[in-house]
């Protein structure tokens, strides 16, 4: 299996996403991992020299030009000669399993889309699903994230689609269940597209085992494996969680380090309290894949350090792995007859392993 | 000053509410107030016997009816009988200033729109916001949380008004900040609706300090005072946060728990602990007014214990206690003039001083 490496994007470059690949790849089990680092081979190759195992089964594919983190995507989308866009590209041209960046999600995004294309016409563009950590010890999944700022009914079930294919390869669960996203668990709750497509999960679309609507507490809960919405609203229930973590475990920091006694408390707590902050660390949610495209592409976040860009390369194998894209191509096939819905599904290439050798 | 409270709301009935009013009137300086407490005699009667300072200026306004907190909305209205009708009609006929209820949020908004009326024929019904604690050590508010589940620009401009309006009244700032909730701070992100208000507020909106776009971050951030939304996502993103506290707050506890040292620590660290555990109680920021109505109404959470539910009390008398009616009024009729939104403001009525002595 070949993964592509965007090696330039993210905040930190080079030092994270090759450090990264060295990380998922000591993780890996199968001894048939292969990497592509795209980017500056100056850059790459000090890094790379750091981590034999890693150098083994890599190679640097050289280019100078990358896109910058704040770079237009229809800029990026002209710049052929970019580490981004020759990564895309090795997706497209069955040279590579799956793509990881780190950078810009925009230029990512618009890439992806033009050069792989989307899977079902009905897709404004990829749908991003992130892994969200819950109260019952799991990862549950959320999408979509950010990609698609408004979505229909078509639109959620294809995510409810998408979304338990990506459980099933990443989270290992075979019948993942389904919720959908509303602010109460009333069928005459919601705006009209939640509750249209609320009606037809009900009435059962197969390989979807629905459970129902869930409201915001429900995601932490772990009420079900995958939780569906439209890309505003789970981008602002996803940055509002983030940011309420954040402020929740400051508060606790601010109050260990208030006083001596507290002080003398904390350090006592302090193995335990690691071991706790590890367990919740987002980069161990790390890795959002754009789903919907014909071709794996694994967003990191840009300020990843190299265990929580691992974390995304992993994602990445698991999909790259498993039946993923198949999985999609079927059930939104059928889904399409059965339902009427409107998507043209493309149908499935040659397997990559074909090409690869 | 009046306030009717709904007694028999609430998962704890007359045992919380007229403990809570009892503890919000203890806070109070004005030496005015006056309570009528709505609802069983004889649950309400033990209750006051025991609060000599409350009973001295309180009366009780016999019902044995009450609504059930599953009860549905359409039914409410038609039992005239009920603490929560008798009470939303007080304030109607201007024997109250505000009303308090713990209650059933369906019937409390149904009975609110029908008995007060909207200000502006705009609303569908009346948006409930919310205090908000941030890193910066105040409180945000944050509207609509769910009542109206799309908001189309005019809303999302009305919500600003009254936010404003409530934020002056209750955290007693004069010009707070006004930012509306997106996926991104460019002008281009999110929906057309998100992006026509932020193309008529940054025109400049009589009355409205507006700082733009801002993200669910922004919101534990304290980036601006008054976060707008529409109800959907608000409510959302409200549930999500909640969800998300209690989870890190469960880990930090499970994490103290989880060996003889860190038990240890956890005890020498417990008073301060104690203190940060109640500088962020969610009972702090109970009392969520529903705005846009003619007349001050302010729900409790169903579950709120006594001091929270005075809170939700100390809401209602702030916002009786300001020109807050008179602002929103204002403010509407200065925006539909000068943008030609098509809301009609609703002339004000006397004051209800003239009427309550």
């Amino acid at each position: 299996m070949v993964i592509a490496i965007d090696a330039m994007g993210g905040d930190h470059g080079p030092r994270v996403t090759v450090a990264g690949a060295a990380e998922a790849l000591s993780r890996d089990t199968s001894g048939r991992l292969r990497f592509v680092l795209h980017g500056d081979e100056a850059l790459i190759a000090p890094e790379l020299a750091k981590l034999p195992a890693l150098k083994a089964v890599a190679t640097i594919a050289h280019t100078d030009q990358f896109i910058a983190m704040d770079e237009k995507p229809a800029q990026a989308l002209r710049r052929k000669g970019t580490s981004l866009f020759a990564a895309i590209a090795s997706v497209k041209a069955r040279d590579a399993h799956a793509v990881v960046s780190a950078g810009n999600t925009g230029a990512l995004m618009a890439l992806s889309k033009m050069l792989l294309k989307m899977m079902t016409d009905d897709l404004e563009r990829p749908a991003i699903a992130c892994g969200w950590p819950n109260e019952k010890g799991g990862m549950g999944t959320v999408l979509d994230v950010g990609a698609n700022v408004t979505s229909d009914a078509n639109q959620l079930i294809e995510f409810a689609v998408m979304g338990t294919a990506f459980h099933r390869a990443v989270r290992g669960k075979d019948r993942p269940t389904v919720g959908l996203l509303n602010v109460g668990s009333e069928d005459v709750k919601g705006h009209e597209e939640v509750r249209e497509a609320h009606r037809i999960l009900r009435e059962g679309v197969d390989g979807i085992n629905y459970h129902g609507f869930v409201e915001g507490d429900d995601i932490g809960k772990g009420t079900v494996d995958v939780v569906v919405t439209d890309g505003f609203t789970g981008n602002i229930a996803l940055k509002t969680a983030e940011g309420t973590a954040k402020f929740v475990k400051n508060l606790f920091k601010g109050a260990l380090k208030s006083t001596p006694l507290a002080m003398a408390g904390a350090l006592l707590a302090s193995s335990a309290l690691k071991k706790m902050a590890r367990s919740v660390d987002p980069g161990a949610a790390n890795g959002g894949p754009l789903l919907g495209l014909n071709g794996i592409v694994v967003k990191s976040h840009g300020g990843a350090e190299a265990w929580a860009f691992s974390n995304a390369v992993s994602v990445a194998i698991s999909l790259a792995a498993s039946t993923y894209e198949h999985d999609i191509r079927q059930a939104l096939a059928q889904v399409n007859s059965a339902h009427g819905l409107k998507s043209d599904t493309v149908p499935a290439d040659k397997a990559v392993d074909e090409k690869v050798s």
